[in-house]
């Protein structure tokens, strides 16, 4: 039996399809990539279920979207969170992660997935979704051409790590009210 | 009377002055800058107080911390969000907003500001802090430089708009479940 493909909120249980996702598309990207992640800290950091108006613990930053296809089969991850613009003083979401499995590219998955976010940003009132990608990885760069995302060349990226942190936290000269 | 700088999370009450302050950083950063940005909208967005345990309304996403001047002036502010990485299924943050009044620069004022968002990144066990800056904010690139920052130059930035969204957002081909 085929019908359309499936798109849901993560469950708790889905951890362990998650992370074998998350590493397939780190090896894909960058190979030999160090990830970290492991099902434990997926479950205590995802926030699992779809959207509500319920109050959120502070330490579920990210929501992941699972896709299954039309046979029933696995074949896709977005994995999202909010972020928020000062000028417009409205939230926004960030893509973290997509992933579709290689036998089932050139289905549109990735585009459903792209537009599944794109109706969670709609329904939160986002005033915009943003994300990364390496300057390297043509093919995405030429999927996220067709979903009309803008390359934003006017800004740097600025990144400290967690060794960074550590560093300007030691150092309070200031106090705290 | 003077002593240290002080520095406090924003309360509801601050709204008038952290528009102000985001107004200013605006026509700095960008002259002319659209800032639609209102008192209400920061009122209904902001999470204020400090970070606890407890539940969060899911539309309050971002935080601003204070600075106040050695003669308890309102010198500086420092918006930031809770962001996601999946490689290592943990939170960072990201820095949204730092202005810091003319009359007051060349204190270390911005490099307290960060220094106390790093000490709520090591809080909440954030794995790094990241954020963008405009290519020809020299001044400000300079500032990053001296805490540390790396810029990332093998990502591209990639932004859909909310015209997008509602694009994207239309054409549905999958069930949800």
């Amino acid at each position: 039996m085929t019908g359309l493909p499936v798109i849901r909120y993560a469950r708790q249980e889905d951890v362990t399809l998650i992370l074998r996702f998350i590493r397939a598309a780190a090896e894909e990207q960058l190979p030999g990539a160090e990830v970290t992640a492991t099902e434990e800290r997926l479950a205590s950091t995802l926030h699992f279920g779809p959207p509500t108006n319920a109050p959120l613990p502070p330490t579920r930053l990210a929501r992941a979207l699972l896709l299954f296809s039309s046979n029933a089969e696995p074949a896709g991850l977005l994995v999202f969170f909010y972020n928020y613009s000062t000028w417009a003083a409205a939230p926004g979401i960030c893509l973290e992660e997509l992933y579709v499995v290689p036998d089932y590219r050139q289905h549109g998955y990735g585009q459903m997935l792209i537009q599944a976010m794109a109706c969670a940003a709609e329904a939160a009132g986002c005033i915009k979704m943003d994300w990364v990608c390496l300057k390297d990885n043509e093919k995405a760069l030429c999927f996220y051409d067709k979903v009309e995302a803008k390359r934003i060349d006017k800004w740097h990226v600025l990144k400290v790590d967690s060794e960074g942190i550590r560093r300007l936290a030691i150092n309070e000269t200031w106090d705290w009210a």
